[in-house]
Order: C-alpha cells, then sequence, then structure tokens
C-alpha cells in the first residue's frame, strides 16, 4: 500500500528528482500493533535530513497523520517514508520554489529467524568503501550505490551482513546497520563524523548506555579493534539488535552488554507500542 | 515525451529502485535535425557503466532504435536516457534476476545565449567537495547530491559553472561539465580516477588534442594551477565547448586552443548530423 503525497498511488513522476538524480531522504520504521515505533525520532531525522539538503520538509503532522493510517492496518510491518526535491529546476539546478514529494509505503516485515536475536548472525567485511563527505554523513539519503555495490559482494545466505570501511581504512557501519563493540565493559561505536548514516536504534542504544551508566565511545574504529572486541552487535530500525556470532575467522558469542542493550530496546519498543513512550 | 521500457509512459513504479536508492546511470545527448549527436560513445559509456554497477545492460540496438524514435521529431533537443536496476530486491541486495528498467525522454534544447559560445562564461569554485570513490569515478551514475548542493551553492544568473574540488582539495571538474586549461600550449584535464564523470565531450576534446599533436596531461590539477591557466574552457554534451571568461577575480579571453578545439567539434557535430562521422 503506498501514499504519494496523501493520494493512494504507486506511480512516480519520471521527471521526479528522486528518479533523476536520488535528489530525497527515506525513513524505514518498524511498525507493531498498527503502531510505527520511534516515529518522533524518525521525523526529526528526516527534518534534519531535509534541512541538511535544502529541502523544504513536509509538516510533521502531516507525515504522522499519513505514517498512522498506513500503520493502523498492520499487525507488524515496515513503513517506509521518501521525501524528495519534487520536480523541476534545471538539470542539478534545483526548483523554485521547491515542491517535494512524499512517499509513504508498507511492506510486509521480513521473514528473519529468531536466532539472529538469540544466537546471532554471521558477519564479513565488505571491500566497496564509504566515501567520506561530511556533507551527506548521518542523513539517510537516496544516493545509495555504495551500499548496493558492498551488498552484492556476497551471495551466501549464511552472511547476513557486511561491514563497511571509509576510503581512510576505518570501521564505519554495517551495510545496513549501525555497529557496536563492546571492550571491557565499554560501548564504542564508529564516529559517523565522515559517512554512514546515524540509525535510531543506534541513537538509543546510545542513550541506553549514558541511562545506565555505561562509558560510551564515538570513535574511529580500526578493523583490528572491532576484531579483537569481547562483543558486537548491529542494529536498525527493522532488525533490532542482532548479535554477531562470527565475523569472518572470528567467533564472538552474543555477551551481557549485548543482552542488556537487547532488553532496554524491548522495553523501549513495548512503551512505543502502548503509547506511553517519552520521545 | 517519455519511453518508458519501449512504451509512451511519464511514471515509473514507486518501487523502482532509481527511485528508492538512486541504482543506475544516465546519457544527457545533444539532438540535432534529428540526431542524437555521438549516440555510439553516449550508448558505450552507459554500457560501461551498467558493468561497473553490475547491471545487465539494455541491448546497444533497441536503445539506438528508441533513441532515434524519439530524436526524429526534433530540430534541436535533449534526449536524455535513464537505465535503472529496476523493482526488487531486498533492500540494498540487488534482484535476481535484475531487469532494468530503461527510461528515455526528450526535453527542448535549454536557451543558452550564444555569447556563452563566444565569449565565454563566469565561473567559481564551489565549496562542496566531491568523495573519493574508486568504484563509482568516472561513470554518469544517478547518485547526484553532491552537484544538487554544490549548484545550491550560488543563484546569481551571471555565473554558469561551479568548479568542483575532491576531498583532498583538487580541481576535478564543474557542476555539470568537464574542465580543461592550457598552459604553453599545453592542454591540462583532471584525472577522474578518484570521482568526477568521463564525458563525451572531454573524451573528443582528447582525441582531437592527439589528432593534432597537442600534448595532453590527464592530473590533478590545485586551485593555483587552475588560476594561473592561461585559456580555460569546460565542455558537456549539452553545452560542447564554453571559455572561461571570469574564474572568481581572475579575467581571461577565450583563447587559441579553446577556438581550435571548438572548430574541431562543430566539425565532429556537423558530420554527425550528416551521419557521415567514424565513432
Amino acid at each position: 500500500m503506498y501514499l504519494l503525497n496523501g493520494e493512494p498511488g504507486h506511480y512516480v513522476d519520471a521527471a521526479d528528482r528522486g528518479f533523476q538524480y536520488g535528489d530525497g531522504l527515506f525513513e524505514t520504521i518498524e511498525v507493531v500493533e498498527g503502531r510505527p515505533l520511534f516515529l518522533d525520532r524518525h521525523l526529526r531525522r528526516l527534518a534534519l535530513g531535509c534541512q541538511r539538503l535544502l529541502i523544504p520538509a513536509p509538516a510533521v503532522d502531516l507525515l504522522a497523520a499519513e505514517a498512522a493510517k498506513l500503520a493502523k492496518q498492520a499487525e507488524r510491518a515496515v513503513l517506509k517514508i521518501i521525501v524528495t526535491r519534487g520536480s523541476g529546476g534545471r538539470g542539478y539546478r534545483q526548483p523554485e520554489p521547491i515542491q517535494p514529494t512524499r512517499l509513504l509505503s508498507l511492506h510486509p516485515y521480513p521473514d528473519y529467524p529468531d536466532i539472529f536475536q538469540t544466537d546471532g548472525i554471521r558477519a564479513r567485511f565488505c571491500w566497496h568503501r564509504l566515501s567520506i563527505n561530511t556533507a551527506l554523513a548521518g542523513i539517510k539519503h537516496l544516493n545509495r550505490l555504495e551500499q548496493i555495490l558492498a551488498r552484492a559482494e556476497w551471495r551466501d545466505d549464511d552472511i547476513q551482513e557486511g561491514l563497511m570501511l571509509d576510503s581512510e581504512d576505518r570501521v564505519v557501519e554495517g551495510v545496513m546497520s549501525n555497529l557496536f563493540a563492546v571492550k571491557a565493559g565499554q560501548l564504542y561505536t564508529p564516529s559517523l563524523a565522515g559517512c554512514g548514516v546515524a540509525g535510531i536504534i543506534r541513537e538509543l542504544v546510545i542513550g541506553f548506555a549514558r541511562d545506565i551508566g555505561v562509558q560510551l565511545h564515538e570513535i574511529p574504529l580500526d578493523p583490528v579493534d572491532v576484531l579483537a572486541a569481547e562483543e558486537l552487535f548491529v542494529t536498525n530500525s527493522v532488525i533490532g539488535i542482532w548479535p554477531i556470532k562470527r565475523l569472518e575467522q572470528r567467533v564472538l558469542a552474543a555477551g551481557p552488554l549485548t543482552r542488556r542493550m537487547q532488553d532496554l530496546l524491548n522495553q523501549a519498543r513495548a512503551a512505543e507500542v502502548q503509547g506511553c513512550s517519552v520521545a
């Protein structure tokens, strides 16, 4: 089911700058019992992305109403919101005024087996690199060829995620997730100053760490540091938190801090479902 | 006028990966007297881009036939060809098999005044940087946010082009064009090993230089080198060759080598229009 600028519709004007240039942003949101989880945070990030790309952000109330309209039908699903700069302009030059396109769509929740949550997943390092661009770092924009090329590196269904390095060989994130490492009871997650997507679950985990007094370091990580971690986990809004049980040849177990974060995330999700969370 | 997968059509499935991720490529082609100029070269670059992005390239004969169908109506126009990875796949993971989308569209030729060709244009340096990614360098892919942000830096209609530097502060190209500099009778154009689009007119100019025995250097250029050039010109398939008559505070004149290249390009264009060129 799709809502295109508020109307049911599945087809986009080919002149839309989203199609012509990847000129826009998106959000991917878990829906449980008819509720889009952490919607406020997703809409905040979307608005921030619009600000960075100089796209006038659609009204939060409007997006929230349309999201609720789509989500209310679903027991469990994935809601995707795309906002583009709309049509017009001359080549790369943006139109004046900008009339953004918004597309909301509801998709089946992926059939990930439960053991990805419990036992963990296998991961690998990708060859393709994330390029460094501070203007685009952090936001969830529609220019995703780097992720697509990285994901095309493997077809082995036993491997669920690939970790990506930047052009200076620092680990940044997974193809579709953010990365956390545990060492000596402290949490590490790559800095996203140069590239990567600042995920909503990542933001929540950083908050949980603060809440429970676990030291959190947002710093560049070397592959060697990552391989030497005691615990590793990846996060995104659809998967939640998946422990990594194997990275290349290194075998790990889902450890206590990973479990703690999963518990805290489950509590936060439950509060969201009941509509009694604090944004 | 639009041809979507061979049929008249202006609307693209919102699930198309071109719209979802900028997962595709494009070509922008000048049409004169019903002929798409340098079509063979454009289709070769498109096929190379498909190869790099692991998209099965649509058959050259098919694209050429559709291009001819659209172009034959036009005295002078711009033909755009977009090829995407089509719909499907799970997230960034590409579908199997891939069924590419092709969209051809015809647009009015822009109303650039003749003095841009004769006297030249004003250009500036952009603040936004091109990020370095060898996997994407050279091809004309649909991830164009860097160009859009750079083009949004100025609204002064007296400035026609912005020169972009990469993240290591080397000059790479214009927002919509390639750059050439002349110094002591020799031609310089930035290397595109790390980023940038390898333009068709750029390729032609490099060939002309070889033909007439002018030394051509494809090397990294510093902004200082560019500002110190005796002649500067930019190229693309729609504008042809525009001299730069002013870059920031530096004033230049369209010099003899720029004129020579314009003449050679006009000869090549005329041969294309008459259908007697050698690809």
